[in-house]
């Protein structure tokens, strides 16, 4: 028996008990030849008193110790109102170290911890360390609780969870595929999942009717700061609903996980179409935490003598109280947008003497000007940003510079939760948009799908989503939470015909979707439910959540840049032996 | 709203009101010009009156039909007292074909399927038809239920669930690892795991005291019918506790697990000593169902003429009722020896009318010929088989033998659970040993550990376990049902001395530990606490809990021969493209 008791445990009416504790020392402090150890394990952390000197002598931080001893009151005037178990102390009778420890390479002291800063390659490297700081194990914590309420909420609405394979085929989700050679099938390759989306269908065909996985998936992208190479998705399907049905479902998940910090989030969740959270905000990840709506100035510039403002879109973006910016800060506006590949932020400053400033103001029509404040919505003080041109470009601009005046005005308060779905997306988007900013386009075609090839179109657009792909809308919808999307679904095909126009319209052939959909287009065959469902990053979730800036703090053990674990030193090398069992480098003979 | 109700959930209290239900077309019968239609959904079944012949006329079995209309009793002698719904029907008002089903390679109607053998390639390449049959969709829904279970104990017991990697380092578990290239480190490659058997440590060295994860694994074996590439394995780990906090928790999981199929448990389970499940029943995984002990007739032959039973073991056991079995029966009895690659099975037949049978017997002295059937437990009408020779090898033949016994005498009954836990294995084992039972010898010692690298000693052989490795028992258990093991698990090592020592009792070099496990040793000098844990193997356990002969069975979308999915035709080639991005073929440049 290595503990009777947990450390964080002990109260006051356990006074008088001789038990046994086990855990590390996270302090000492000596005292008139009595070392004072805090004693802290999972739970918590107990005084532990020992008047031996030669016992006590060689204890040091992060020491494993076993200690039996009486509880007892703390001496008047000792006793510590911070600490639950501030009221006693353990009087040790015997201790014995189970463990060591070698002086370490950063504290791990509750005491110390959240205020050191240590680089997070040593961090990574040490990962076991870190661990025990407060704040990195109570991430790991969390995530465990949130799965549970998920998990509690699905099972309480009668959802099977399904393991759906890792070892399988290459899904079209536009990211590149991680490989796996096959032994056995010498000179193919499995690929590791991007997302479970072909299996739960298939399983909507196999009248699971309601489906759920916390998935591991798989992408090999060039990994940015807040991507890892391997991610979890909280993984729904479900048969015979239509969008109501799985946004309800997600509401009340919603609830649920932000329960476990202590937020109760109001339902029904606010909705805005994804035409509204570009114009209004030039993001269909709309930070809805404040206000500050794009204006849309195009008509209003439509006679306007100022060249840069003759364009198919003028957008302006108010920045309260930023008339009083110094110079220099207005020239790092230029530059901020510049970095972001636009030619500048024209800007008009309404001075509190009334007065207009700024190079952009005495381009304007005088009645521009005099209109000005009104129009666009601001107060002497204020600064006015504006972008001009393609539409999309303009509002993509003015909508980064809305979330840099919101972050710049302490606007982005991480306490605060501001949730919206974004519905009514278009089903497909040119092909050269999307290689335009980066994605990739699955088919040869001149369109793309939004989403992906699987989601349906609004039942208004499925007769003339082929012959006018630009206008149809998807019959999808995503869940943003402060200009973060978590996740999206949609309501997908379950007709053969319908994903082989939708196929057609993206340029994939008949033989390719054969190759790499073929038994999905099987399975459609035989009596396919209608089907939707929705997919939630589970790490962007918990980085919410814990209110940490990096996807890697709510990570059991992350992988740092380039997808390289600084713990394991993976990946490595492998030996000649390993690369030609794995057949690797198989040639098929020659037939002749 | 494409339903109102789920057709399972109609009863009588349901007549009057107006419904919709969506779901397949089980069967359709026809009587009059009415179609009475089995409407099935997840839930069950309902039957539907169609009395509108044009809308019948196109229904077949498998369409997916949306009905509204009337909950009605059934006429007088028409209700089904065998369907839960079988008091009402529902009679049509409107009926709208969700999607067509082109005929079916195999039926799926839940009136056939049970009765109807389907190939396994046909069934395993339309899996989401295999799906819809009542079998294979509760076994799915059975594993849902039995996580539910288990983590319904585990988060009562403070236990957190924690994601480990799996895009990792080769871990030592003696298989062969999956590979995957790194494409940003090109020449390097990660390993799927064999088992979180590492990380999981580390989460105890981090503090995390309670761990578990329903954890996928890889191993890259050469699949056996009973073997998959990936498998799902109940991962737990615990800090400051001994053998008996484990297996208490285990057991308390194998109750939770076995009551999901409506079987009570008792506790606490039988233990038995490695030694004694060898001897007794020539198995480290003995099957419990039956009696039939081995019985070590080695004292009993010592002085015996018969110069076949001159060796270092001889044993017996017996099968009852096995003197009448003809000669062919016990010339086959030879036959399966020798596929076990022993020369035969000795036996002497104890006939009716006192007299012995069977060649062997007049090679035996006349005291051993009267003694015999006493000293091996046998009665008049039963026939005793011998195994004489090496005791590993012998008692191996006896222990197989015992259970095509229990086989053909109908024994074993897959709705009786017997458990055992087997303890107090050795440590190691001899390296050449491992190699020839089909085991991979980690090190290139003499020696190599029977469970893993990891497993500490016993207490009492803390100090010799490297002075006397053929004499060290592990302080590892294992989990046994029906002579299968389910799962096994260990107290492990947590100081890096003895970590040390282990490795040098393998033979693996300081430089291949430091390369291997070097985060781990390096982990060890931090104040790593005494921890142990236990891993489950979930396909078994609900191969088990189904009573199913093959572990494809309750696996959503399994492999078939050689890792070979027929759904989705997976491993497949990949392209030049892929092959070149993906840096299988990288060639570090000459650095001149």
């Amino acid at each position: 028996m290595l503990r009777t008791h947990s450390a964080g445990s002990l109260r006051a009416e356990h006074i008088g008990q001789t038990v046994t504790l086990s855990g590390w020392v996270d302090r000492r402090r000596d005292h008139g030849g009595v070392a004072f150890i805090d004693l802290r394990d999972a739970s918590g952390i107990a005084q532990v008193v020992i008047r031996d000197e030669e016992t006590a002598h060689p204890l040091r931080n992060e020491f494993v110790l076993k200690v039996t001893g009486v509880v007892s009151q703390r001496p008047e005037g000792n006793a510590n109102p911070n600490l639950p178990t501030g009221e006693i102390e353990l009087i040790a009778a015997d201790v014995e170290v189970l463990n060591e420890s070698a002086p370490l390479p950063f504290q791990v002291s509750t005491a110390l911890a959240d205020s050191e800063t240590v680089g997070e390659e040593a961090r990574l490297k040490y990962r076991y360390l870190d661990l025990r700081r407060p704040a990195q194990a109570s991430a790991l914590r969390l995530r465990s609780n949130v799965y549970k309420a998920i998990r509690d909420v699905l099972h309480a609405e009668d959802f099977t969870e399904v393991e759906t394979p890792t070892l399988t085929r290459s899904t079209p989700e536009g990211a590149r595929d991680f490989l796996v050679p096959a032994r056995l099938s010498p000179g193919s390759w499995y690929a590791l999942p991007q997302s479970p989306q072909l299996f739960k269908q298939l399983l909507m065909v196999g009248g699971v009717e309601k489906y759920f996985q916390i998935a591991r998936c798989y992408r090999d992208e060039d990994f940015r700061a807040d991507r890892q190479p391997e991610f979890t998705q909280l993984d729904i399907e479900m048969s015979f609903v239509d969008q109501e049905d799985v946004i309800t479902l997600m509401e009340s998940l919603i609830q649920a996980m932000w329960a476990t910090i202590g937020v109760e989030v109001a339902l029904p969740l606010p909705r805005m179409t994804y035409a509204d959270a570009m114009a209004k905000y030039g993001s269909d990840k709309p930070d809805l935490r404040f206000g500050l709506e794009l204006v849309d100035a195009t008509a209003y510039f439509q006679d306007t003598p100022f060249r840069v403002f003759q364009a198919e879109y003028v957008g302006a973006v108010v920045m309260p109280g930023g008339a009083s910016q110094p110079r220099k800060q207005l020239d790092a506006w230029q530059d901020w947008a510049k970095q972001r590949g636009a030619r500048g932020l024209a800007y008009v400053l309404f001075n509190e003497d009334g007065s207009l400033g700024g190079p952009a103001a005495k381009n304007l029509s005088e009645a521009e000007q005099a209109g000005l404040a009104e129009f666009v919505g601001a107060s002497a003080g204020d600064c006015v940003f504006f972008a001009a041109g393609a539409t999309k470009e303009s509002r993509a601009l003015l909508g980064a510079a809305r979330v840099e005046i919101g972050r710049r005005l302490g606007y982005l308060n991480p306490d605060e939760f501001a949730f919206s779905w974004v519905v009514d997306a278009p089903m497909f988007e040119p092909a050269a948009d999307a290689v335009a900013s980066g994605d990739v386009a699955v088919g040869a075609g001149a369109w793309t799908a939004v989403h992906h090839a699987f989601t349906g179109p609004k039942p208004e657009f499925q007769d003339t989503f082929d012959t006018d792909p630009g206008s149809a809308l998807a019959y999808a919808y995503d869940i943003v939470c402060n200009g973060s999307e978590l996740g999206g679904g949609s309501i997908r095909i379950h007709r053969e015909d319908v994903q082989k126009r939708v196929f057609e319209v993206m340029g994939i052939s008949d033989e390719q979707a054969d190759e790499q959909f073929g038994f999905l287009l099987d399975a459609f065959k035989f009596g396919a439910p209608p089907h939707g469902g929705i997919a939630l990053g589970m790490d962007r979730v918990l980085q919410h959540l814990t209110k940490t800036e990096s996807i890697r703090e709510v990570i059991a053990f992350p992988k740092s840049g380039n997808g390289f674990d600084p713990l394991t030193s993976a990946p490595a090398p492998i030996t000649d032996a390993q690369r030609a069992e794995a057949g690797v480098d198989y040639e098929p003979e020659d037939e002749a």
